[in-house]
């Protein structure tokens, strides 16, 4: 197996999760750039490396460069970096063209594990797929072979698909997050232990598997059960929550649009 | 072990899912009521009991009845029954309370199983939490053996607790998969396998495990990385999705907001 000298642009959760899985696979992450002194330095501990606050001071011989930014940096740091070399430049953003390294340099590629990374959860990258792009056939070729030893699942993906995907994952996962956080504020209203969802969430999630969620939709909006829909509208005015209210009124619409034959 | 012997009125999916559990478990089925008469068959014909479109045909003789009705039929298929007898009559709906029953008989319960059931898909009940409330003290504890049987996570709750729940339960399972189906909408436009989701929407349901979920929020909006955000509208609005690009910005705000300290 090639081993791989890495610096890490960025030491966020991605960058935290990422730099480990490739350090436990052999691979030598030399340096953690963050503008963050702590994080860089607490990335650069887990993993080995050094970290430099300063884009002037990346160490230039790594055979990867991997950014893990927010978007707005993103292009902002590379209009710092010192010298992109003949290193390969990726980035793991989802919703970032590969053309934002044209001006830089041609060896570049995207790097795009589709998860949810919080930092305090460890994560087996197994089943993570991992969308790739790359300027150059060798380079995509050498990512695929890094993902590979990360993930069973690595496809090849071009910029378009994968905003397209973003903006999935965005509701599948973001939005998603914040319906199971609403649902807990309803829950702590009659002091209702939140894990009583658990099983519910998980079920609703594994059942999706090979399946179209829109046959498998089940609640008071897909069989239009007006009764419960204003009843429950009435409990979230009746407690102060006008956006909860709204926000029920307006799935319930969606939900229920959909399910009528087209 | 009691052996009780059981009516369902109803056929949907929580009859049928709680009906076959209970005929596991070495209980008697004797009879299922439905108003439309295929799927009164089709249950009757799952768990070896009879079946009947007639309300006034419910035999008379059982130990425990069942009510698995939508909200609005549950109290007009109670007006008609013609006897209620010593028999215990329990509901399985999270929205009703148990007084739906005060009219008709002192022998009454709630026994409601927090799931979704979708009729194609089999389903374990053992982590199912099964909220309990009942009239009576003897028949909580007829109750609590029965939800014992098939759960390990049995609860008392009163009516106000189970109708807040449920509003919850709403939010996290039935808008969720709502969620889901919009995701899947927006993969797509572009081809994109929709199982390329999976991975991330079980992670999302599975690291809510003892966390608030707004301790575990990710994505473009708990960053308010507006480059994200607009881009994402954008791109739903060239594609003439107005009313997801609504949501997107509506739950974006909600998650902005409940990411600030307050």
């Amino acid at each position: 197996m090639t081993v791989f000298n890495i610096v890490f642009l960025g030491a966020g959760n991605v960058a935290t999760h990422l730099a480990q899985a490739l350090s436990r696979q052999g691979h030598r992450i030399l340096q953690v750039y963050s503008r963050t002194q702590a994080s860089a330095a607490a990335l650069a501990d887990l993993v080995q490396a050094s970290y430099t606050t300063d884009i002037k001071c990346l160490q230039p011989d790594a055979d990867i460069y991997i950014c893990a930014l927010k978007d707005a940096v993103l292009a902002e740091v590379l209009a710092q970096v010192p010298d992109f070399g003949t290193a390969l430049w990726l980035h793991t953003s989802g919703s970032m063209p590969l053309s934002v390294f044209e001006p830089y340099t041609h060896r570049c590629g995207v790097f795009y594990p589709l998860q949810t990374f919080s930092r305090q959860r460890a994560i087996s990258f197994e089943r993570i797929p991992f969308c790739l792009e790359a300027n150059r056939k060798e380079d995509l070729v050498l990512m695929k072979t890094l993902a590979s030893q990360l993930s069973e699942d690595v496809r090849e993906m071009s910029s378009t698909q994968r905003q397209n995907l973003h903006v999935a994952a965005v509701f599948a996962c973001n939005f998603t997050n914040s319906l199971y956080a609403m649902a807990q504020e309803i829950l702590a209203y009659d002091h209702i232990d939140k894990d009583i969802l658990q099983a519910l969430i998980e079920e609703t999630a594994a059942k999706l598997r090979g399946n179209d969620a829109k046959d498998v939709q089940t609640g008071p909006a897909v069989r239009m059960d007006r009764n419960v829909i204003d009843k429950h509208i009435a409990w979230l005015q009746a407690h102060g929550q006008a956006d909860k209210a709204r926000l029920y009124e307006e799935m319930s619409r969606i939900i229920y649009e959909r399910s009528q034959p087209s």
